[in-house]
């Protein structure tokens, strides 16, 4: 057994534990052996976000399967912060970007929110999972973000939970920081917090009511910078993983 | 002269104040003309980083030529932070993204630093300097970002000002977070900061020892998670914004 940590890294949806045996799927047995050229013998990381990151020796690999021999633990399973993104979709490229940076700033969820003056009506749901999956296989995370169905904001704020925190990040000036916001949150009981980031029109007056109404809102100001709705969401995501850590 | 905002933002390197009259250069006036299908008599807005921004009229446009005539200011020059990002070149598509969004989150200065384990040896500035004025056209910013020529981390540190404070971003343990590095430096003379991130591959023992040994130098953390260079980057910007606004 080697010491050393495998390179690879992948996730898998399965159990990890002692002596078990894994079978890969085969887009990731085929990415292993024609891409990353790996050869029986050899070893590789896996983590499913609940039983830590385990090293694993490629048992036996061909035409769309590979067999993987778990050997011992890399790492336990670390607790997550518990933080979603609330987001408007965005452009292709500009939504990659979105997803593969939130995945490394440590999002627990990412929520698809439509509003007024979305531009894309429709989300890949299979592409944003697969580009955070493959985000998170290259930072160090041993989880990947739950990527849910695009909601109406309208139907995001009537099943919000009453324990959650909804930092509204609003474009309009006279909110309040994100640091001055955190310093009151240190007394609260909620336990956990969600950031939502409008499209690159902002939020309508009728959606802007309904949100400062709702008893979860929290307005935030992310400064005096003009920001793109993906520069926003990284600037708050970032800002607030650092002041609450 | 209408009073609506004009949407097209272009950045120009000549004085502007009233009455006067603007020439814009070969490639800018064929990207109005060809490309945003702008018209004599339609307006635009120009800022040059000195004398805020301005509304122009087109006065007339041809095949390589566009003339302008100034109307009211729009905008007062603002004072921008005094930040420096010093950073080791990634590759392309990211370097891009970086200087995106680092002058969206209102950089002063990018500083491209060439380390042991910085995998680009050469640097587009050309390039570099032509994405981050689209960006500051396509951001609301009132002044484009100084981009330097390329320098070794020796060259750096050897030339570095007294009067500012150079951020570490050290992925080693045992750094102090930005919160807490930020509330030390309210009551410090420095003038100003610059955050420097090393490449991919972080900054080789000797790198690290005379980052450590130099007098400007603070060593900080970003937390637990493992960022890429060019995430790294933006959260220590974004982060900092909001800590010193």
């Amino acid at each position: 057994m080697s010491l050393s940590k495998p390179k690879i890294r992948l996730f898998v949806t399965e159990p990890l534990g002692s002596n078990g045996i894994i079978g890969l799927p085969a887009d990731q047995s085929h990415y292993l052996r024609h891409v990353m050229r790996v050869k029986t013998g050899e070893e590789i990381a896996l983590f499913n976000g609940k039983d830590g990151e385990w090293r694993a020796r490629v048992d036996g690999i061909g035409k769309g399967w590979a067999s993987l021999e778990l050997q011992d633990q890399i790492h336990a399973q670390r607790i997550e912060s518990d933080l979603w993104l609330c987001f408007a979709p965005i452009k292709r490229t500009r939504i990659d970007f979105l997803i593969e940076k939130a995945t490394e700033l440590g999002v627990s969820r990412l929520q698809p929110v439509m509003t007024q003056f979305t531009n894309s009506t429709r989300v890949n749901l299979h592409r944003l999972k697969a580009r955070s999956i493959e985000a998170a296989e290259q930072s160090e995370r041993l989880s990947v973000p739950e990527i849910c169905e695009a909601i109406s904001l309208e139907g995001l704020l009537a099943t919000w939970p009453g324990d959650r925190e909804l930092l509204f990040c609003d474009e309009r000036h006279g909110a309040r920081g994100l640091v001055a916001v955190a310093a009151d949150q240190s007394a609260s009981d909620r336990s956990g917090y969600a950031i939502l980031i409008g499209p690159e029109g902002g939020f309508d007056d009728g959606e802007r009511q309904i949100l400062l109404d709702h008893p979860a809102t929290i307005s935030v100001s992310l400064g005096p910078r003009i920001l793109r709705a993906e520069t926003a969401a990284l600037a708050a995501l970032s800002t607030w993983q650092a002041l609450t850590l």
